[in-house]
């Protein structure tokens, strides 16, 4: 009976949340000026189609020489832009450097135009002017007027099929383009094949394979028209396709159903009545043509383009009422904007079927799991992946499993590094896929053999031709001479370490643990006590003279100074304050950081973050210090990382397009605000334990998988009242600021009483 | 107790004719010389791999034009050449248009060197001198000694495996290059994407994508070594690739196993003693690099080569005696070589677990039949499937199932042209997949469902897309002023119109019958009563003014000018000769053709034919007039058949390299030899009768796979007794030089009896 009326409880609370409309607190276009790099458009939960607006679709390469400007068009769209050149289906959310863009759609009238024209001339091509004033984005749909041809464009999706709707005006020469040249980071010789079967009127398949970030990339589709086409066609704009073969026995150009070459653009043709919908399904596969197909049948049946929404958006209301916040409303829709903006990556790599592209390029079933893609492990090993061991942990116990898939196909026999679409694109330092797979195994979220998965953490952490681990191994660092990163790598190799030795002790394999233990010391070297930072080492075992802590270019660091590097070792606070010389020093230390200027000289060196995404010296718009409020925690002084989160959450994260102070970097960015603004931070995933800041809710309740729930509860909680004076753990005061991760999990009530006084005993 | 006795006889015969030792007769050299586009390395009949040298591998386009001696690598290997590249895995066998190479493998010792060399300098890089002297080729086997190193080059073959194996002399710096840029008729951007993993240090695997003849080709590969590598490397000749992406973290040169691109060479080095032997299992797949694996794990176990030679060569002789001749040394030399000739294509492109890439780039599987592809239509439906539907019924319904499986994967729903690998390359004229289809089912040999594959032909032959298929059907003719093989095209649409209207007459479809028997009769429109010749007409319904019956070029014919082609007829020779004016003027007519002098200026517009390949103004070497020596038949003058099949057969086909007057064409030149070597020939394939020649063995036995023998009997024939008196078929004397399929496939014997003397009466 007990039991059967708690049930009955646990289903209705449910069923309440499920019901709420969460979905208006997300605002898609947050992050898409300046430097957020999200893009605007539809998408589900970790969906494999992410349709979205492209606004310019710029070069990577001129005359053989990177351009700049290609940098802002990450996520395709930028919105400061004014004209929208089409939709694509596979977008990146806030990375700083870029693919995809696959398969652009666009709808237009009147005389044909197939080339995308230009930002100042769009009626010189297929593009249109648009304006925000007529552009709607929520979580699984989004919507503009397409101001050129009068053209209203629609677009939701489910997972793995994007479906567009377009209407009209009057018009015996309306048409879809299909892009097949079009991508984001773009370059002349990118596309690799194209090819496109035209099944029938209404039905068309093909793949595109790309050479690009993912260095062998293929995509396949399946597209299918609400209404058939009237005629179709082709152009192909490589020089060379002419010569070859004995295809000029057709008129290839109209209506003719086989398509292949380097550089093609399609379209088709329509007669539109005013305000006549034409709807696009668009699915997407890893594998093959057919696979796109069965995902299309599967996953939409029939035209009913709401319908699809309201799904869509039911999903979104579904995952994001695992957390009901109270807050107000500028923070709610921060919050769940961030949410949203984390349960978009990693994305779905797997067919309805179970089929996926291995980094082998052989098709693979991924037996009892979903097999994901999009690996940002840099960024989002720190705060996404312990973060979805909380309220994913499903999920993210199969991106474990998707990472020891890589693994097991990977003939360097390593795990990811960064890796999309069966494929390691080796971007950023460390490796950081073993601290993933040690939270998931030390937090008990990984279910699958775990001396296997820590074989290959150790495995990959020895790799000796990848990014000096030779070096670090044999000397404990990495020398400068060998490496313009070498100080970042060699920190946070030390940190990964620590991560294997943990799980390697929590898997009483003791020789493991040994061994990586030591390793994870390895930050020592790098730390030159002399001037009380990290510093790069030459190979004779002196520190590198010609040295500036607030540099990074080739200075032994990535997206980071010594300032904020030497900061980095979340495995071992106290042994770094006891390296800085005590607790005070080392929060003088920090208090400097946060209050320092950064001169202009030095900020040009940064990357990925605006003016404003600096504190004093403190780049919370990049990654490695995004521990480092956390940290006057250890050194007595919790008001003071109180403080510091709660402004860097102001700071930082705003309701605006310009909210987001750097690259959102697939979630991590919005993970952070997520843990802080809830009142706790995993300083050191692969650690069980959780640190307190200042929760910038009144109440949360997370509903987890388990059926438990865990209540944040801020007493007197406001934007002056950031300060703890006390917290309760289930009604026990804690002694100190620090919860489990089974504090978590077992269900419970952690109380905060705040207070507009630092509390500084 | 009988037909245990029967049963027995029969195994004890057939177990004798599998002990015979044919494949010392199988001379793979003939035709490897001038003309006849052969190549002389090993494969097993019908195999997927076709292991053999390239004698030099020059680019199809020098500066963006045509490179005119590339035609003469069709096959990759030229007798009259003195070096030898390396060995790869795919070849055509005596086309006139080419693709295919891949995978060249060459073994080396001494400083590496990773480019190929040239002829005239062959130290300059990897190729070696080599002569004929050190050179062996049977049936499944081909050997030859690498001058320049010294190395003795040994290869045989399964079915979807190569096996190498090489002999090194003592020496630290043994190589074994596998250049992936390497291929036939090959140019600079032909190949769109090389994939190679290194899985261990006896283990490869990878893919090579191409952009040639056929338009999207991919063939994937595993690669074993019969004793570790001690090191192995690539290069990447492709300037662009350094810029792409993170992979520079990695030294790619050397024992990197991760490599792709799309100019890429490989090298593997070994030690060697004296007399070393280094094995190479070599297999394909056109699905994946697990399937390839997966073929060669199922064909070769262990590292025998010698087995693996004794089993291929047991196979040949396996089918080889499936007709057991009697005749002069040199004759059996040329019997059985055509024999080996025709039984190399199509080809086999199944895996070993069934699956085939389609033509629509998915993966299928064959349900219930073996897939082959490189289907030279034009060429075989003449005599190579009519004889397969004799010897290996089997097969030929297999080829029918996987035309018809293109058919349904084609989005353009037409049948192959001339298809190859999940493509069709729209090679020459017609659409004579119907003709193959159509023999089939009037044979009996076709068991799948007869009204869809009349569908299928059908619907290519009302392709109006096509070459002229729509003038062709609007006005029965094809105008001069729409295509240069105007005329070619109408008789042959004509014939193959005729083969449908015979299938559907056998399956009582008397609407298609009525439509395709009437479009049958579309040659006459072509035909100048004024002239007595095939002459292009314009769409004013006028005959062309300027126009000489002895050219081709532009002229309205391909392969052939209007003398040949005023004979292609086939399916009506009796309209034919009531059009040229009654037997005596159509037998002058031939006469005439087979008399008169070609002058230089038009041999010149020629293709594919030595100057020997002709006789008078016949040119055997091209096929539009394979058929026409039997002509005389119907004129009531077979003496003349029987003369000319005769000299034919002497002049035309020689046991030496050079021995082929013209390209084999897939087996098709091999496929006449031996219907005229047996005596008769399916003058219209689609019809169920065969028309008699001279035979030119002594004896022949069919041993048929219904486990029937019909044996061909020629008392008292020789070289000058070519003149038939008498034909007895089981013993009663034959009327009319004709007999029916099914007077083959119930068994017994037809007596030739021949004399010196014409019987002219």
């Amino acid at each position: 009976m007990k039991k059967t009326l708690l049930c009955c409880l646990v289903l209705s609370a449910m069923a309440a949340q499920a019901q709420q409309n969460l979905v208006k607190y997300v605002k898609p276009l947050i992050g898409t000026e300046k430097m957020g790099h999200t893009y605007p458009g539809a998408t589900v939960p970790f969906g494999a189609v992410q349709l979205s607006p492209e606004t310019d679709t710029i070069p990577y390469e001129m005359n053989g020489k990177y351009n700049g400007d290609v940098y802002k068009y990450c996520a395709g769209y930028k919105y400061e832009d004014k004209t929208i050149v089409g939709f694509s289906h596979t977008h990146f959310s806030g990375t700083g450097h870029s693919d995809l863009g696959d398969f652009l759609i666009m709808p237009t009238q009147g005389k044909l135009q197939l080339n995308p024209g230009t930002a100042s001339n769009p009626k010189g091509g297929y593009r249109s002017a648009f304006s925000h004033a007529n552009e709607v984005a929520e979580a699984g749909y989004y919507k503009v007027k397409l101001d050129d041809d009068n053209i209203l464009a629609e677009m939701t999706t489910t997972n793995r099929v994007g479906m567009h709707q377009y209407t009209f005006p009057k018009s015996d020469q309306s048409h879809i383009i299909l892009d097949l040249m079009a991508g984001i980071y773009n370059y002349d010789d990118k596309t690799i094949w194209t090819y496109v079967r035209v099944v029938n009127d209404t039905l068309v398949t093909g793949y595109r394979q790309t050479y690009g970030w993912a260095r062998t990339r293929t995509v396949y589709f399946a597209m299918s028209f609400s209404k058939p086409f009237k005629n179709y066609g082709q152009r192909n704009y490589d020089a060379r396709q002419a010569y070859r073969g004995f295809w000029g026995k057709f008129d290839q150009n109209k209506n003719f159903p086989e398509i292949a070459g380097k550089k093609v653009r399609m379209f088709f043709d329509f007669d539109t009545q005013e305000g006549e919908k034409i709807k696009i399904k668009f699915a997407l596969s890893p594998v093959s043509q057919e696979n796109a197909l069965q995902n299309m049948r599967a996953e939409i049946t029939g035209w009913d383009f709401d319908k699809v929404k309201t799904q869509a958006q039911a999903t979104w209301n579904k995952e994001l009422a695992k957390i009901n916040i109270s807050a107000s409303e500028d923070d709610k829709t921060n919050f769940y904007t961030a949410m949203y903006h984390a349960f978009i990556n990693p994305t779905t790599y797997t067919d309805v079927n179970g089929q996926y592209k291995g980094l082998d390029q052989d098709v693979h079933t991924a037996k009892g799991f979903t097999n994901y893609t999009t690996f940002s492990l840099w960024d989002t090993y720190r705060a996404l992946h312990p973060f979805f061991n909380i309220v994913q942990p499903t999920r993210n116990n199969d991106m474990v499993k998707s990472m020891l898939a890589h693994y097991d196909q990977s003939s360097l026999h390593m795990l990811p590094i960064w890796s999309h679409y069966a494929n390691d694109n080796w971007c950023m330092s460390g490796y950081h896929s073993v601290s993933v797979i040690a939270d998931a195994v030390i937090k008990g979220v990984f279910n699958g053999d775990a001396n296997k998965a820590l074989d290959a953490c150790v495995a990959t952490a020895k790799h000796r031709n990848y990014e000096g681990i030779g070096y670090y191994m044999d000397l404990g660092y990495i020398p400068a001479e060998r490496s313009g990163v070498s100080v970042s790598n060699t920190l946070e190799y030390a940190y990964d370490d620590w991560a294997i030795a943990q799980m390697a002790k929590k898997l009483n394999r003791m020789d493991v643990y040994d061994e990586f233990i030591k390793r994870s010391a390895n930050w020592k070297n790098n730390f030159d006590k002399a001037t009380g930072f990290m510093r790069p080492k030459l190979a004779d075992g002196t520190f590198k003279k010609d040295f500036d802590v607030l540099s990074t270019h080739s200075q032994g660091f990535i997206e980071g100074n010594s300032w904020n590097y030497s900061f980095f070792v979340p495995q071992d606070p106290a042994g770094l304050i006891e390296m800085m010389g005590g607790k005070k020093k080392f929060a003088a230390k920090l208090d400097t950081l946060f209050t320092m200027h950064l001169p202009d000289e030095f900020f040009a060196d940064t990357e990925d973050i605006t003016r404003e995404g600096i504190i004093g010296g403190y780049v919370h718009g990049n990654e490695p210090a995004h521990h480092v409020a956390y940290f006057y925690n250890w050194a007595d002084q919790p008001y003071k990382t109180q403080a510091q989160v709660r402004h860097i959450l102001k700071m930082q994260y705003k309701p605006t397009p310009d909210g987001l102070g750097g690259n959102d970097d697939c979630g991590q960015m919005s993970a952070w605000y997520m843990f802080s603004s809830l009142g706790f931070y995993p300083v050191s995933p692969g650690g069980d334990e959780y640190t307190l800041g200042s929760p910038a809710v009144n109440n949360a309740t997370l509903t987890l998988e388990n059926g438990k729930t865990f209540t944040v509860e801020a007493i007197n909680q406001s934007d002056k009242n950031v300060y703890v004076q006390k917290v309760l753990l289930n009604g026990k005061e804690l002694a100190k600021p620090f919860i489990k991760h089974s504090d978590i999990t077992n269900g419970g009530k952690l109380t905060f009483y705040m207070s507009a006084k630092p509390k500084k005993s």
